[in-house]
């Protein structure tokens, strides 16, 4: 369906700014060292929260799934806007948690507000929470999904599986630090981050890049407590899905470990040519019930 | 409300940077000569347009309401993100209807879609419609709405009053052009967007500066049909609201009505010290509901 609508609309000439990454590129020309990079993410009552959810966790939360997306690119963000759209009945306690985790998020991320709005939405209807930023990642840092060659190895950051059970989906800390050291010392040839479930994710980032892939089950990170149905299908692990040349996959597993000691980074798999390999499917889906 | 919640985040050192104004300003160095603008702003169903709208009317206003804002800096927009949140009942004809109004709008303003989002809401919630812009403005040409001094003459373009009854809210153009083609020739002190109607606007201006105003109702451009309560309350005219050193305005009403012969600028009265002139409420509120 995205597909059939961005063609309704004018799209840049520069491949690197279209829809279909975790971020849009921007190249602002030769004199502006970095990329800029723009994402917006939307968050609905009822559909990505629960009305019980502490609005102060639903701030973070937000906030948090932008930044892993500016990871994903090997970028950082840094100038926010806020949409905020709830019914009139919303108490400004409720209004005021919700900023004071978005203030929270955003401290934690060097980030800051530059503006937004606030709207109503008529009585009854679920709270829209949508959140705008730009960023920047220098120009020999990006990384993009569709990047990605047969050959390559798969790896993922952290274990999958539960995040909703567990509550890491509410105040998980994006792998920003991971993805910045990444692109600087080991720079994948594809990344993404993983939201909605690696049986959705890693069939995109394998589309994009016009690859198939080989995924080994026994070798999958599987969250404690969880099966690997649930590590491939549950979601919002919002850990890095990596393809990294194999030449390189040896010495990048050991320095890991060195650097980030508590973060498991595993082979998982590998990219195939297109047409081989194995298709999956499952995991979260934003929109399942569009006619 | 809005204040309060701001001071729960942190903001840009930078003044140009933080919320209050029409688009949040990002200087992104000496380098890169033009100042980056940010814009977010969402429509929602049942406040923002009624269910009966043709979804493409829908999609052009969604973007034609950012680039006023981008206008009302002096800039332009370029690339934008769509954050669609619909309920799952929804048609896709609706939907591709108001891609299509979204895509002659950014054609029509030289823009372009760069990515975006597409998420349901719970069933009978309203749909919500956020649009992000990034755009940039020549450095000399920034426009604010904080800047005007006491002394300057008021000026609105075109008239006020009747735009949702008349349709003109829908199928408005933007004053990009006329805004851009002032900024460059009759900078003024300062400039915002008419988009709550003027008893709004025009006191969020005199607060932004630090000024008072004096407004001669006698001399406002009122839409046929409408009277002056009208003109001051109704809202989304999106016309310009500028300020102008008084020494400039007799060549610019002349330059303007060689250059946009069709459309009127006219005098509407003058900013005075912080604490004197006139008060004024009422136009269109986002949020009148909140406790």
């Amino acid at each position: 369906m995205i597909a059939r609508l961005v063609k309704l609309a004018p799209r840049d000439a520069d491949p690197l700014a279209g829809p279909g990454d975790d971020c849009a590129v921007i190249d602002l020309g030769p004199a502006f060292d970095d990329l800029l990079l723009f994402k917006t993410d939307a968050m609905v009552a009822g559909v990505h929260f629960l009305p019980g959810t502490p609005a102060e966790a639903v701030g973070w939360k937000a906030v948090a799934r932008v930044v892993s997306d500016f990871a994903a690119m090997g970028g950082k963000p840094k100038h926010f806007l806020v949409t905020l759209a709830v019914a009139a009945e919303t108490s400004l306690d409720w209004v005021e948690s919700l900023y004071r985790g978005i203030g929270r998020c955003l401290k934690f991320h060097d980030s800051m507000l530059a503006g937004g709005e606030t709207s109503r939405v008529p009585p009854g209807s679920a709270a829209v929470i949508s959140i705008s930023a730009t960023g920047s990642v220098t120009r020999g840092h990006l990384a993009l999904r569709s990047t990605a060659k047969p050959g390559d190895i798969l790896l993922v950051t952290g274990t999958l599986g539960g995040s909703l059970r567990s509550g890491k989906h509410l105040d998980f800390y994006p792998r920003i630090k991971e993805a910045n050291w990444l692109v600087s010392i080991f720079k994948p040839t594809a990344m993404m981050d993983v939201s909605d479930g690696l049986a959705k994710d890693l069939p995109r980032l394998a589309a994009a890049s016009g690859c198939g892939f080989l995924l080994d089950r026994n070798m999958l990170p599987v969250t404690k407590g969880c099966d690997v149905n649930q590590a491939l299908n549950d979601g919002e692990d919002f850990e890095l899905l990596l393809a990294m040349s194999p030449i390189h996959v040896p010495v990048l597993l050991e320095k890991w470990q060195s650097v980030f000691p508590d973060l498991p980074l595993t082979v998982i798999g590998r990219m195939v040519e297109d047409g081989q390999g194995e298709t999956l499917s499952g995991g979260w889906d934003h929109f399942a019930g569009i006619r």
